[in-house]
């Protein structure tokens, strides 16, 4: 009787639930503003004018919008569990978010994907998946799971389940790898998210020829634009790391911006505190030339449309969900109130205590290593010269160098003076025994070491050390921590940061991840770190699809040609 | 194997069909004008630039766009089978259209939704459904079925059934009619068209708040803006009698354009001959100042999006449908070739001969009328004043007037002198014998009489005349052709217009057609008609839910009050 109520509720017929008084509000639809009181019954939108409601809330003339879309999100980057994720994303707004498992569901396979899915069901948050579609990313690493298109099709019909994930494998697009080419087939019709840097020309056109919608991966206008004009919507991020608001906002003032929205894709839970989440891109946007109703419409009913979300979501109007905003300024989106599903959840940039019931999900623990000795870690000294690694501070990119080893007894070991220092990735899966050797430069660590189970993307055990020692102790106590991220020294644990679920996600709230983050960094400046986020420039170190030179369990990897190379080279010049 | 081999085609690995080079492209994603070859295989767009093609057909730096939509039609309407309505419109770009077989779903029920949704299967035109709402349109009348959800849901899964057409009972959503209810309950989340002229305030509310999408029934900017901005897509209708271009192009300067576009809804074959289909509301958006890029998008992406249909339609890009019109002028949308899934089917206003294969689908006759006597047609004197039907020329509405009648022999006839003629709508569906007979003034014949299959929305028989036995030999016509239009004049028929599919759908050429039109119309001209199309107008006279009052097989409807009215009335003026 739903509807029947729903249609007497907008009429006038019945005592609505909730009037929002005196609001000036944002019509992302027909691209005005306009003033009216809003009527809210059974958590949606059902008119415009007085009604008799059993609660008025005087807005008192603020702005009010529908609530952000984040159109693209790895819930693992912020190391929190969704409830926790809540409350960090709806005092700025983000109501809706479009998650893709990829790092749990390298993990912990379809296990992974159904603990999101079950964990955001009765969240005041409205949660979509769209799934992982490359899992592995390469067969350069050992992850903790394989999913093939009749794996990822179970999801398929599930109502919060919007289509396929970022298709990061182009190269299995373009040159018909048959696992790739079934899971476009089976999403066919659904939502299929890409992602494709730099991609261009008659390869970008057999990518986009498959109905792939999107791309979030543009670095400069020309890319995106060639991209808009194949059919794909693009994804405007701007993340912790990945900034492309800048460039890309250039969009808005040559094109028609309706196929355009925005997206944090990886962002990291104290700067989502400090800078804001989609309401810090729409700021942006603003404060750079963005008619103000345009900015809200991309982060509203534009991703909303691309969705096909946008008969219940992303605008202010009979019979969408009333997830609504009010703010002060519509230019600083100053947001003073959060509404979800009519609900007040968020106020003055804290969540409403009580709106948020946590859900438990017990997944099993997924740090499975075989038991590890200090020998592991040796390298035998096999030449004079060795393939280094050399990372670029914030970036994902790492280069290619040729050195001297630093040998001792007959051992290749680290070399605190030139900083190039030990790695190692641990196969944490399988118990494989399986560990990867080679040396990196860049981080400075005078003493200790640090280690990890963020390592993307088969999130292996990664740790980086000035000694054996201490790097066997780091990750002995990732191991006993069921994952998580460790600084120790001289024999000594001097910080840890659990990371209990998949090795990914903390089990603590919001503020206590926030202050974990930063504490397990500053920790690492103690030892001596020179990055201003080494554990991130370490979670990269064995992204084996991102050149030029990456580490996995298996061994040192040459991005460029996808191939293994040996860590002791004959010349330095080769 | 065919996604596998599209990619090899965009990536320039195979040979493709054909290569349309020097192409001035209308983007409507990126709203630009692009300079490009274009490659098609297999029917699709595969992508832009060099490709090596088994045709090259050199388009010399003409303009290219993508086929147009017509976003709301009947079929009927054009009197057309669907074969000759495609040799109508396709010279006029139109490449997709959404068909509401409303008029053959009175008269046939589900057997005429199959026909018009098995003989538009193979044609080289993309015809959609939305299912008729309303069968029958009111409980006044007696029409040939009466479909309810669980009927309509016989085709809810058909790939080119796209959802439920305009929802003309207003009334009966705003005050919960549980078979309109039912119908909006199981087409849920599909596309749900409207159709409430004039509704505002309350009642739109209560009307938008069930996920109706669109709106082509406004007459002012005020309601379109009032719909557009609860959400509804505004759809600009330029049909032959309902013309509404001019009043509602003026949204596209005040709004965001892209839940705007466009469509025809009763337009004639004539009609269509002389101005054009939707390239002619192109055409003349742009001549009233609308870039024309816009108006382009207003054509195709719009509607596309709208239907979700925007992953294979409405825009020239990789994957997409090959839909595409070759231009000499952009702004007056003068066509020079239209491709259809990348053949050539139309070129300089003609269809290209063999390209349009009729497709036979037999359907039972459909008029089913118990013996006709002249004194089925008499009236008994009961009183002194007759209420009477006064029609407007070219308008759908109607006034009441009350008039003294002229009585001969104790029966009321028809007066030419004061051009009130008798009218007889003679139920045909179920051999009711019923007949409802009244009076009408405007039609001016001066001898004979006109009859017509074609009377909204049961379409019974309806026949005026200045005598008895010229309308019984008229209607006995009707009957004895199966269906179509008559003129009669001193007991012999002057002209026929057969419509044997129906009552409604000729089955002969379009070129044959729409002379047929022009010819019947000219012999009632020859007996005295008055009135531009004196068929149109008498085609709603049984119209029973538009104002003021109409006459059905069961007697005279004051509509204003939805009840059934004597046809002697006590006074003049009461």
């Amino acid at each position: 009787m739903i509807l029947e109520e729903m249609i007497e509720a907008a009429r006038g017929g019945r005592t609505i639930d909730l009037l929002l008084r005196n609001c000036k509000l944002v019509i992302v639809l027909s691209g005005e503003i306009y003033e009216t009181d809003i009527g809210i019954w059974n958590g949606r939108v059902i008119g415009f004018g007085s009604y008799k409601a059993k609660e008025e809330i005087d807005l008192e003339g603020m702005y009010v919008a529908p609530g952000f879309f984040d159109g693209h999100a790895h819930l693992e980057s912020t190391m929190l569990m969704p409830s926790e994720f809540a409350k960090a994303v709806l005092p700025h707004g983000t109501t809706s978010v479009i998650f893709d498992p990829h790092e749990i569901a390298n993990v912990l396979g379809l296990e992974g994907i159904r603990y999101v899915l079950e964990t955001t069901e009765n969240l005041p948050l409205n949660v979509f998946l769209v799934l992982p579609s490359c899992i592995p990313a390469t067969e350069l690493e050992t992850s903790g799971a394989r999913l093939l298109a009749h794996d990822l099709e179970i999801f398929k019909d599930e109502e919060r389940v919007l289509g396929l994930a970022e298709i990061m494998n182009y190269p299995g697009v373009i040159y018909n790898n048959p696992e790739v080419i079934e899971k476009l087939k089976v999403f066919f019709g659904k939502v299929i998210d890409g992602h494709a840097p730099g991609l261009t020309g008659k390869e970008l056109m057999a990518y986009a020829v498959t109905g792939i919608g999107s791309d979030h991966e543009c670095t400069t206008l020309e890319e995106a634009e060639e991209k808009l004009r194949l059919g794909m919507h693009i994804i405007i991020r701007e993340g912790t790391t990945a900034k492309n608001h800048d460039e890309l906002i250039k969009l808005a003032s040559k094109h028609p911006t309706s196929r355009i929205f925005f997206c944090t894709d990886d962002k990291q839970p104290d700067d989502i505190e400090e800078t804001g989440h989609i309401d810090h891109i729409v700021r942006k946007a603003i404060a750079s030339g963005v008619n103000p109703i345009t900015a809200y419409q991309m982060a509203s009913i534009n991703p909303a449309t691309y969705f096909k979300l946008s008969w219940k979501f992303g605008s202010i109007s009979p019979g969408r969900r009333a997830d609504i905003l009010a703010l002060d300024d519509l230019k600083k989106v100053s947001i003073r109130k959060v509404f979800v599903k009519g609900q007040l959840v968020a106020e003055d940039g804290e969540v409403i205590p009580g709106v948020i019931k946590p859900t438990t999900f017990p997944i099993r623990g997924t740090i499975n290593v075989a038991w590890l000795y200090k020998e592991d870690f040796k390298i035998r000294a096999k030449g004079r010269y060795i393939n280094i690694i050399e990372v670029i501070p914030e970036q994902v990119i790492t280069k290619k160098r040729v050195e001297e080893a630093k040998v001792e007894n007959g051992y290749a070991v680290s070399d605190t003076e030139r900083d190039i220092l030990k790695v190692a990735v641990i196969e944490r899966h399988m118990a494989s025994g399986r560990i990867g050797l080679g040396f990196v430069r860049g981080f400075g660590l005078k003493s200790g070491a640090i280690a990890s189970s963020v390592a993307h993307d088969s999130h292996n055990i990664i740790v980086i050390g000035t000694n054996d020692d201490d790097m066997l102790l780091a990750a002995v106590k990732i191991v006993k921590m069921q994952g998580g991220q460790v600084v120790v020294s001289n024999g000594e644990i001097i910080e840890t940061f659990p990371l209990p679920i998949a090795g990914l996600i903390s089990d603590r709230p919001y503020d206590e991840v926030k202050s974990a983050c930063k504490r397990i960094r500053e920790a690492a400046y103690r030892i001596g770190s020179k990055l201003k986020d080494p554990f991130m420039n370490m979670s990269f170190l064995a992204l084996a699809v991102i050149p030029e030179i990456k580490i996995t369990d298996k061994g040192i990897v040459y991005v460029n040609k996808f191939e293994f190379i040996p860590l002791f080279t004959g010349e330095k010049n080769e």
